[in-house]
């Protein structure tokens, strides 16, 4: 089989990429793994940077985010039980929307089908070759067998563990990482979301999240050790953890239930440069991983795809290779900038084993000066936001 | 002896106090330990907040200081070599004002003389007594005799090391502290500046700082181990290493020349609560240490004296307790935020040796944000030049 742009990796970066350069004329095919059913079953964040939102718009499938997706004008930070809001649209004119990763996918997964766009889902093994050559080519096994795309380019869309970062030498890729010294338990659960909008909350116990997928379904997180196991925290655990650390009107007046999920994730912040090795482009997950305070994950993936969209778009109708040649440096200048934001709302909100009593006066200390300053809640806003590409 | 106030320490907060306190017909005797020689002899920080400079006119001590002082509109800020300016007054319309710890020393001691106001020097031991009553006392030994002053309230105006903070019952003393893994060389050279506003950089071979006393007396530093003896620095070290640090501007006209002082300063992070106990009021030091990136230790010992000074001229003229009875917490409110930007300061601005390349390029990445976001310049801006009291 031969293509323009062969895409290893059918999450939401995959997709969107090769849905926004069928749009323009532009070939691709999509080699993804697992079948279409798990990709859609893993859960991630859900908020959106407006900008990201403007890219689903231009890849044609923004309409059920609009009509379902929750429009945020603000949020809530809190410090030992004591909330106050911080209000994007007043600060920075402009808001987020809250519309689930998996929604995302999915409606990406449709607009392909609708286009016919050629997504190959079972693709095992997939593996990149002659990259540094005109005429790469990848590999992969479907049903035992076999198969070799042609193509122009490589878009490693394939994720943290996925084979495209491994194809840059060692002698040439620089690796950036922190982990964390603490995890997120994360749950679902069928209630009404305690607030219309999300609470971050500090606490001297550790760190906690109110968050939403829609009316009715709420999602919950607590700092956790990295050693707990998801069956030490019975629902009622955790609900009384989470209403020790939330704002005291929030503990007061949260509906809990049943959950229907429960999981624990490590955080880690972690950058390979460069982004680009011969004819390879890494995007998203693929070349950086961010702490999920404050949501930049998907919108990073996102920023990503609107870059090498734009440079393929150019190279492709205007023969100008400026946009592929700059890919890497124009990425990694906005992820550094996210980078940045993600550590430090982590480093603001969650309780460190080391940071002592000075470390949790300095963080709350930091949020009294949030609470009332406008250049701060200025400058938190439009991180949040999502800074312009 | 009686007097209204007695105030412990004759450093620049507990001059101004008994200024202030003198121009509203307040008595107060101070005692310090140290002759007027050794207390004029220490060199310290040089950088004024606006509020600092208003607090020194309105003690009618400003005359020299508007006449000798150097007016700042901003700063710069550097990382790996390229600086960068913020502008103080284009982003928050306020200035700082440089003019050294010593010179302000040296107007309030003049000041002091003018109007008669008695400073003890040679005061050794100082001790107060029955703070806990209404009719607190002090006791000092002076040429070998013992002296008392009875009072209505103590200042403990004695830093760090001064004896009016371990009056407080340790079951009632807070204590929150950071101390950081390194220290600031320091050095004078009677050369012209390189720069007319300070220079803050960011290395990876550690922080370095441009600032200045006059237009023939620069201060410049360097980030060094604890472990490091001045002896170890030659003059030709000291510059080679800071022309390594700073913008490379900076680097190639940056005039050298012998250096008249030449000390390492360890930094640390310090704060007592409550800052008061009975009749004892704890002024600048004696209740809180901030590392001296960026300048806040005089300041807050001023912003200090602003709360104390304002809270017994009301109780002396207008027989309201309100003043005193909340200083502690007024003090500390704007304690914390002073901490919180010294400590963000000193952790975007020095290489910790456990921050690794991640931590390396977050500092990089702050610093590139500062460089482009007016709201982050304008919380920074605002900090520099002093929260409002």
């Amino acid at each position: 089989m031969r293509t323009q742009v062969c895409i290893i990796g059918g999450g939401p970066s995959g997709l969107l990429l090769s849905q926004l350069l069928h749009l323009k004329g532009i070939d691709t095919v999509v080699l993804e793994r697992r079948s279409r059913e798990y990709v859609l079953s893993r859960i991630r964040a859900g908020v959106l940077e407006w900008g990201t939102v403007e890219m689903l718009r231009e890849a044609q499938v923004g309409a059920r985010m609009d009509r379902e997706g929750f429009v945020h004008d603000g949020t809530y930070l809190a410090a030992s039980n004591r909330g106050f809001r911080i209000d994007f649209k007043e600060r920075v004119g402009a808001t987020v929307m809250v519309y689930g990763q998996t929604e995302v996918t999915s409606d990406l997964y449709q607009a392909r089908e609708k286009l016919d766009g050629v997504v190959i889902h079972g693709a095992e093994g997939a593996q990149p070759h002659d990259l540094k050559t005109d005429k790469p080519y990848v590999t992969y096994t479907k049903d035992g067998t076999e198969h070799r795309i042609d193509c122009d380019y490589v878009a490693g869309c394939d994720g943290f563990h996925g084979v495209s970062r491994t194809c840059i030498p060692q002698d040439v890729l620089k690796e950036f990482e922190r982990v964390y010294p603490f995890g997120w338990l994360g749950i679902l659960s069928e209630t009404p979301p305690v607030s219309d909008e999300l609470i971050y909350a500090n606490h001297e116990r550790g760190f906690a999240l109110c968050s939403m997928r829609n009316a009715n379904l709420s999602r919950y997180y607590l700092q956790v050790p990295l050693e707990d196991k998801v069956d030490q925290w019975s629902d009622h655990a955790f609900w009384d953890e989470l209403k020790r650390r939330i704002p005291a009107d929030a503990a007061d007046t949260i509906i809990t239930g049943d959950t229907i999920e429960k999981s624990i994730a490590p955080l880690r912040s972690y950058v390979a440069e460069p982004m680009r090795w011969g004819r390879l482009f890494l995007v998203g997950d693929a070349a950086h991983i961010v702490p999920p305070t404050g949501a930049k994950g998907l919108n990073l993936a996102v920023s990503d795809v609107h870059y090498l969209y734009n440079a393929l778009t150019e190279l492709y109708q205007d023969k100008s290779e400026e946009g592929i040649d700059r890919y890497s440096e124009r990425a990694l200048a906005r992820v550094w900038k996210s980078e940045r934001f993600s550590w430090s709302m982590t480093s603001l909100l969650h309780r460190f084993p080391d940071q002592g009593a000075f470390g949790q006066r300095m963080q709350e200390s930091e949020l009294a000066y949030l609470e009332t300053s406008v250049a701060a809640q200025t400058a938190l806003a439009e991180n949040y936001i999502g800074l312009p590409y």
